[in-house]
This record gives C-alpha cells, sequence and structure tokens, in this order.
C-alpha cells in the first residue's frame, strides 16, 4: 500500500511556480473576499495568503462584515474584475443566508475565476475546454498523475454530489476516459457500487463513513473528507483498516487538502497569462 | 412490459402549446441555420419546421453554402441574438470541417438557445438552474415523467458520452436525485454496469448493440440510437429480445426522437416567456 503525498507534491508544485514567479515582471495577483469571520473560512483564507506569500504572488483579503449586502459585494467584484492588476478572484464560501452565492460567484469573469465555480467555466469543464477548473477535483487528478495511476479505462466511483468537489469531478474524470459512477444520499445499495470502483473519491464529510467491507481489493481510495471531532481531524474514511486493503490511500490531513492550495496556486497563474500575456 | 410511446407524449405536448399559442399576440419564432445540405441534415430540419408550423410559431430556415466562413456565420448570429422578434437559435449540426461548432454554437445569447448547448447552459445545468436543457435529455426524463416512473433513487447507467445526450444527461438525472454510472467505448466489462442498472439509456449510434444479456430484469430501456441501414431504422437495443425481459421500452422509431421535437417546441415557448415577458 502506497500513501498518495499531497503534502509533498504540493511542496514540488509550489516550488516550480515560485521559480517561474521569480521570472515575471509583474506578479500575480490574488483577491480573497471573505464575508464574516467564520472561523473554519479564517483558517482557509490563511492557507491561501500564505501560499501566496511562498510562490511571490501578491495577495489581497478583503474582508467584509456579516452584514455586507449583496449590491456592495457585487460592487466590489465589478470593481476587481476590471481591475488589470489583479488576475484571480475568490470568495470564501460559505457566505451568509442573506447573499445569493450563485449570483455573487457568477458575477466573478470567467478569466478571473480561479475557483472554476462559474456556470461559464463549469460548461466548458462538461465540454473538455475549460482553462480554470475547480481546485479540488484538479488536485485529486494531479495527485494520480503525480503517482503514474492510469485514470483511463478505470472505474471511478465518486461519493458526494457538491458543486465543489462532486460535479466537476465527474466531469473532469469522464474526459480523462475514465468509467464514472456518482452516489449521494439517495443511493440505494451504496456498497454494491463502491465494490466496484478501482478509484474511489469519498467527498460527503462524515467521519470515518467509508470502512474495509466497502472498497474492492487492490483499489486506490481518495479520502475528501475533512471532519474536526474533539480538535482532531478525521477523514470520510476508516483509515487504519483501509489502508490494508487498499492499492494506495491518501492521508488525511496530508492528501487531498494540500493538493487543493497547489491547484489554486497554479489557477493564479493560469489566469495571469490568460489576463496578461 | 410496456411501450414508451414518445410519439403519443409528444403530441400531447405539442397540442397544449398550440393552446397556449392561440393566446399569445405576438407568436414565438424559431430561426434554424444549416450550412450545405446533408440529406439527414435536411429531414431534421424538416421535422422542426413541421412542429413549428403546427404549433403556431414563426418559422425562418437560414440555408447557407458549405462553403460558408465562420466569420459570416457568426455575423448572422449576431444580427439574430439582438433581433427582437427572434426567440430561439438553433444551428444544425454536424457542421463541415472548416467551422469550428464550439464558437459558433458558443455565439447564440443563452436566453436564445434552444438547444441548450452553450457553455453558460450547461454549466447551468450542473448546477441545477437552467431554463433552457438539451432536448434529447429532457425528452427522456419527461418521457418517464409521463408514465409516472420514479427517477429518484433508482441507479441509471448512460451508454455514451456525447455533449448532446450523455453529458447532460448525467447531470439532469443526478439532479434528480438518481445514482448515475456513464459508460463508453473506453469501459471495461461493460455488461458489469449494464446489468446493474434500473434505467438503462443508450445513446451509442451502433445498431443493436445491447443485448438481454446485457440488461437487468424488468429493468427501464431508453434507446436513443437511431441507425439506418438499408433504409429500415434500427436502435441501439435489440428490441425483439430485451423488450421481453424490460419492464419499460421505448421503441426505435417513436420512442425518444418524438420527445426531442417536442422538448424543442418546450424550449422556444420557454425562450419566448424569457426574451418578451
Amino acid at each position: 500500500m502506497i500513501i498518495l503525498d499531497g503534502k509533498s507534491i504540493k511542496n514540488q508544485i509550489l516550488d516550480n511556480i515560485r521559480l517561474e514567479v521569480i521570472k515575471l515582471k509583474d506578479k500575480p495577483k490574488l483577491v480573497v473576499i471573505q464575508v464574516g469571520d467564520d472561523p473554519a473560512s479564517c483558517v482557509y483564507v490563511n492557507q491561501k495568503k500564505k501560499m501566496a506569500e511562498y510562490v511571490g504572488y501578491n495577495f489581497e483579503h478583503i474582508n467584509l462584515p456579516e452584514s455586507v449586502s449583496e449590491d456592495e459585494v457585487i460592487k466590489i467584484i465589478d470593481k476587481l474584475n476590471e481591475e488589470n492588476g489583479v488576475d484571480g478572484i475568490l470568495v470564501q464560501m460559505p457566505l451568509p443566508n442573506h447573499l445569493n452565492s450563485k449570483i455573487i460567484q457568477n458575477r466573478i469573469i470567467p478569466s478571473k475565476d480561479v475557483d472554476g465555480l462559474t456556470d461559464i467555466n463549469t460548461g466548458k469543464l462538461v465540454h473538455n475546454c475549460a482553462s480554470l477548473i475547480s481546485c479540488t477535483p484538479k488536485g485529486i487528478v494531479d495527485l494520480l498523475d503525480a503517482y503514474k495511476i492510469e485514470i483511463r479505462g478505470k472505474h471511478a466511483v465518486i461519493v458526494g454530489r457538491s458543486d465543489l468537489v462532486g460535479k466537476p469531478l465527474v466531469n473532469l474524470l469522464l474526459n480523462r476516459d475514465a468509467t464514472v459512477s456518482i452516489c449521494h444520499s439517495k443511493t440505494k445499495d451504496l456498497s454494491t457500487i463502491t465494490k466496484l470502483a478501482d478509484i474511489l473519491i469519498i467527498a460527503i464529510g462524515k467521519k470515518e463513513f467509508i470502512d474495509e467491507s466497502m472498497i474492492k481489493d487492490k483499489s486506490i481510495v481518495i479520502d475528501v473528507g475533512i471532519n474536526r471531532v474533539d480538535n482532531k481531524l478525521y477523514g470520510d474514511v476508516k483509515f487504519d483498516t483501509v489502508s490494508k486493503k487498499a492499492s494506495y490511500i491518501t492521508p488525511v490531513p496530508g492528501g487531498v487538502g494540500p493538493m487543493t492550495i497547489a491547484e489554486l496556486a497554479k489557477n493564479v497563474l493560469c489566469a495571469y497569462k490568460i489576463n496578461r500575456q
């Protein structure tokens, strides 16, 4: 069994980007908009800031009060859309209930949408012509590629159908010639399907939901879950027992999480090239 | 075994639309752009014209020479995009090789994209907020609904991953709470997966490819194939034997084909409401 070490692959990716950024005359710039001060969001924004500082990007953190109106957020995005020095715009989710995240997300112009979540970039992904792809799904595929794990012809089973992970992953894996199944809370006989998976990806946010009885022998298991219980992190997979049966597995933390950050760094550089070169 | 009679459902849908159109002051208008004179394309354009005449839409057929340039097609689309009296614009596929169908397709403004194939409408479908959805997938779901066949919690297996059918169908069925698997030419052990299907949808364009050994007992079989051999039409499913094992099955012709036309009629009316009301 081999551990898919996302942290070390992330470090390689960031080091390569850092070397590329040194040679650029103007530095790429990432702007993160955060509404309110949810502690988890603060952690994620801080990770992005650290990444940006490490690779040499300019970084701006716009922290708006919880009470901000949709119009105000939209005005800020419109201004950033037009600003030449801004390459990537990202709105930290989740937003407070009075803000419509779909409207706000889609206000970002596609060429600066480094989260790849606008309708148009999502459609481009379906049609296999996207430049900016949602970071977590892209990170999973890049992690498999880093370990030279063949995707083509494999049966990939995804558990969880979020806009952020499950849905874009279907299209990304399909574009890479995998057979893809997607399961969720309404799926009956889940383990019948998960046991068919050559590559099993779990993104449901339930602590240690997948055990060894639900996976195929020698399968590749990707755990997207990050569940904090009593200040300890757990994945969606019962690592101790599943890792004995799998051929490859991602740890939590240190697997998919770091890859998400690495992909954001790649997307900002890609947006810079689209916007300025 | 029950035959899913797309033709009769289509007639009901068109009759309802016809009654609605009579009450409208201005008639909805559909414009079909055809390049060249491929015989199959002529048949399909003619079906659309007949539908439009039946329900009372204005219809314009713009038939461009095979040699037309991309710029000329784009100019025509731009003009139609701006024309107030035009509600739906459709470019008949396939286009000659010198024209980039993705660029041409995406030139249609989303509110007149009655084929639902632009990147933005595709992305909206993924995010479950689309108004104009690709006609064949929508027709399949409406046919199941017409027969009160529950989709939620069912395992739907799609064979074929075209932009026109397979890919939008994944998202449409997922939005309806099905568990969805998508197979294609690179899938290994296809019948292992097709035999798990509660709802099996075949859209690969291979005459009688699916036989009774590949389906589950009492499953629902949707045949999207239209294969013309020696001037006779065949589906992708071996109807004679599969129909003995299935609980519901679509015939070819008379199943999914008519539903596609019915959905186009619905999309034109929907576009009219978006654009003019």
